[in-house]
């Protein structure tokens, strides 16, 4: 079986997926666009013959001609056009964030769990990533004992000069790391704290980069998270887990060591695509595989929900200083395999 | 455009494909198989729906439904079939050795040449890994200055306790590194010699295993070669190339490090498939991408004429004990561009 | 010039400096030991012809060949040591810490204030291991831009079942990165907090462990500090300082790859005197050369002083939970060029 | 006890061994110099209070104020030194090459076996490099089962424009690799191969390099050993011993790792002395311990007269092209001992 993809948003990232689904992997094909900015949409669909430009998302939804829908859009279209594919009754693949407000994801998981089966697969890429499925494995088969800390830095060479935020470096930078943090520990996250160092130079105007965030695990884990998006020298992703008889850290992501000038090394990628590029790719094929097999394991509306009520409480510390509580509903039933 | 592939061979390395080409890559499907063991070509077809079985290779490279060849067979039989493929104006993609025989080979060119045009392509899958993609990549910018000299070791971790002979060490293993050192350096290889070291007790009874097999390239650079086929502690391919101001080698690959027991490592490959699968659906998407475009860049005929030839030469001085040179044919203008 | 060294405390560290004077470094000799433990004293002096063993301290201050004197006695003991050997106007190498408590570390500047001269060197003998060393050579030659934060991890595999308490991981342990981080930054610590993530079960019953250290600099850069005295797997110290333009790291200190089972990699030290044993010797001819060329340039009183005041600050702060600042004296100018 | 070192030869290495004893290193002092240069001599000896200049080194060697001797005068000097200071009964340190033949290397293992005791160390410093050790004490522990293979490489940065020849590749570079070889193998090396590779460009006008030695152990282990003087990039010495179940490799020995401009490394070593200063400290301070203790353990007139006897064979296969067998004396009860 072919699943026919409607993809809602054609930016970026939505380019993206199409070229992933269309060139890259298999059991897919793209039958439907549609995107606030029409032009850009047929522009999109010119390359891809026997695609339909739809006017409205509701359109693509509908479409007969669409299996599944993939949500690549703004932030803030997430939840109308989830909840619409959930009503059709089609898997829904929608990038981060699941919504931008943590209420919005809950009725999201309402309309999901009213609908009665799993529908929705959140874009988490990063537990798709070589590295961290064998950090995942490393713990799971119990040989380092518990899991009590874990150190994280996230560092992209740049941001762009306007526009970015203090607020963003934690719900565009870090809901990676929440996400990745509940994957691997298995638990949710209780508390957030952030602090703020001393500013680089290198950031933008009224930027306050780098920031550490703290997590604290619901079994008492912590997780400090350096997040620091003028970083320069490259896109680095790193991480380790400190357990109790041994510690797992992501390698270096380098092919190949090069000598030369008194000095030895590798590169380091130079942004989130370089470095993720597989993650994307294992990714969506797997939401594919299981749009066709009719039953989702990837990152669950309650994942999505879980992060964004994370980042209310990281945004939170961040305007305040303190520590505080990660505000959180109960975890439903539905919902309890989702790991 | 999607290529409907004829396979012939359904063995272990005939099903690998096949399940690349069905649950892996784009642009591929699977109408066809053939194996010499009917019985088991019928099992592999069961799982695949629409897929017709073939008595004879020649029936699967005449059927309407079969755009494109792919042979996975016995070595001895590969002349045959990829010829027949060729006569049918049919791209054909056939496993490494093209033929065992080097005038085996020739006649395969000789056939293509007749027909016009490139149809076949030969599995050298390392020249799609990212390590020696990288190396190449380093290479051919400049920045190191010439290549001199190029140290690799190829080592599994064991071998059948019966029936793997010495000169298959250098016929199925040391070809590899014969390919992949004519294409980093884009020069043709003009002698060889064996080294026969002490022997590891590990090694299956009357297998001289390790050696040292050494390259010369036309250009005068130096390839050294350690095969090792009992290594036991895992499947290690090294390389490093030395250029006049420096040097690039492949890095190690695993995923995660981890600290334990007063060690601080990461994992070494259990076997070939693990090490090389990412450059075996590279190699095979670049393939499917070549049929449907009509054009392919991969590893020629001339490229398995003269990995044969280099094999000849190097079974000739493990045997003599001498250096060897390479016998080989000038390069036909057809294959001018095919590096 | 021969260095005619006393030594106080002929415990462990003591007879390792002992061990190191006579049999390791060039320029010193042992001409006098003391110990509370008499016995102790007279049975490390049997092994050194020609070495007077004094009965108390103070005479052995006053032993007119003894040029120098060494305090590795008991901490509480350190301020009267130190304070004698400057009133006898002897160079005076103490042990970590210079005094449990800063008031006494307070009364020994004023004492070597009042002498006129540096004479005391403290034994902070990271300031000499070649991974620190060439950490602060690249912060200091600008490359990287400013420092803005560092990671720090201090873990032991295991401390003595009883006895050992959390407010030693602050006092013995942590005070190693508290005087790193302040050579490193050239600044002082004006503030320390105490994270207390779940409790490994390998930990001493009673013993909070791991613990997360932050410190903040005086230019606001960020320190954060993982001790783990229970770590099991072996003695590992990291450190990575992250800079507007890049960081620099501790590399891993192996001094072999061993590739075998499916592994690859090096050992990790059993403790730290297998990690820090060139340090040590660095250390103490660095102070045997300074005592000889009559000027010290090492970690001077005031070092001391200040590791204890944010020691105080660090273990009030694990008491409270909270963040709390440093109490601190102005550095006087005496001490102006100490770094 | 203190030992008086007279030093013949106060070259560049001389005068560094004449800073470790009197700087690094205890236990010993310089009491006597000489050189064929007499003003060079003086100069030395001037800023060494009560170091008496010989006029020669026969003087020197009768000194009674003269313990013992290190001779790092020009190698043809070396058997007449190292002789004469035998024959007065002082233990006597010399610099490679023992004599630069063989011939001469005998008759100095006559006249020590003539005196009745090991008199004579060779400074073969790499056997006190931590790295080496480190492999050795893998291979004996036995772990990695019988030693098959070793994979060497030795780079230079760069040799003097004018009077370095090809055969000084051979004699002053591959002899390391000679010694290391005989001393992890516990073995001799029976045969010799030199192989020519492509010549660098950035090598002075005249010399082949790289070079690749071959050495057969014998017991049949192969040695390969890349030399390359004009390496340009650094001061590289690698080294891989590959037994039957594991392999051991000398580690990368930067201090810290750099991330910066989209690389991650560590610096390589400038040169010789930047690489090795800790072996060389070792070797020297093992010398004077030996020589107050009355019992050599390091490297021994064989040894030297081993590698000369090597050198021999390497520089006739390196006119020849030839494989070339060593011929080398039975190896005397005297010195059955020596590993």
């Amino acid at each position: 079986m072919t699943v026919r993809v409607g993809v809602i948003g054609t930016g970026m990232i939505g380019q993206d997926h199409i070229r992933r689904i269309t060139q890259v992997l298999t059991g897919g094909t793209v039958t439907a666009v549609n995107d606030v900015d029409a032009e850009r949409a047929g522009q999109v669909a010119a390359g891809l013959p026997g695609t339909t430009v739809h006017p409205t998302a509701a359109g693509l939804i509908a479409d007969d001609n669409v299996d599944a829908v993939l949500v690549a859009s703004w932030g803030l279209a997430h939840e109308e056009q989830v909840v619409a594919a959930i009503a059709a009754g089609k898997p829904v693949f929608c990038e981060k964030p699941l919504a931008p407000a943590s209420d919005a994801c809950l009725r999201i998981m309402e309309a999901e769990m009213e609908a009665g089966r799993r529908l929705v697969q959140v874009g988490f890429m990063r537990r798709y990533d070589a590295g961290y499925k064998a950090m995942k494995a490393t713990l799971d088969d119990g040989s380092l004992g518990a899991p009590l800390l874990m150190h994280c830095a996230h560092r992209n060479p740049s941001v762009p000069p306007y526009g970015f935020t203090t607020d963003m470096i934690i719900s565009d930078s870090s809901v990676h790391e929440m996400d990745i943090a509940r994957w691997l520990f298995g638990e949710e996250i209780v508390a957030a704290t952030v602090l703020q160092p001393r500013r680089s130079r290198e950031a933008p105007d009224g930027l306050q980069d780098p920031l550490i965030l703290l997590l604290e695990m619901a079994g008492g884990a912590l997780v400090d998270d350096e997040l620091f998006v003028s970083a320069r020298y490259g896109y680095d992703v790193r991480g380790e887990v400190v357990c109790e008889t041994g510690t797992v850290a992501l390698a270096d992501v380098g092919e190949v060591t090069v000598r030369t000038a008194n000095r030895q090394g590798s590169r380091v990628p130079v942004d989130w695509r370089d470095r993720f590029i597989r993650a994307y790719d294992t990714e969506l094929q797997d939401w594919l595989n299981a749009v066709a097999a009719g039953a989702s394991t990837g990152p669950s509306s309650w994942d999505g929900y879980a992060a964004a009520a994370v980042t209310d409480a990281a945004r939170q510390a961040l305007r305040s200083g303190q520590r505080t509580a990660v505000t959180m509903a109960e975890r439903p039933d539905f919902y309890a395999k989702a790991q």
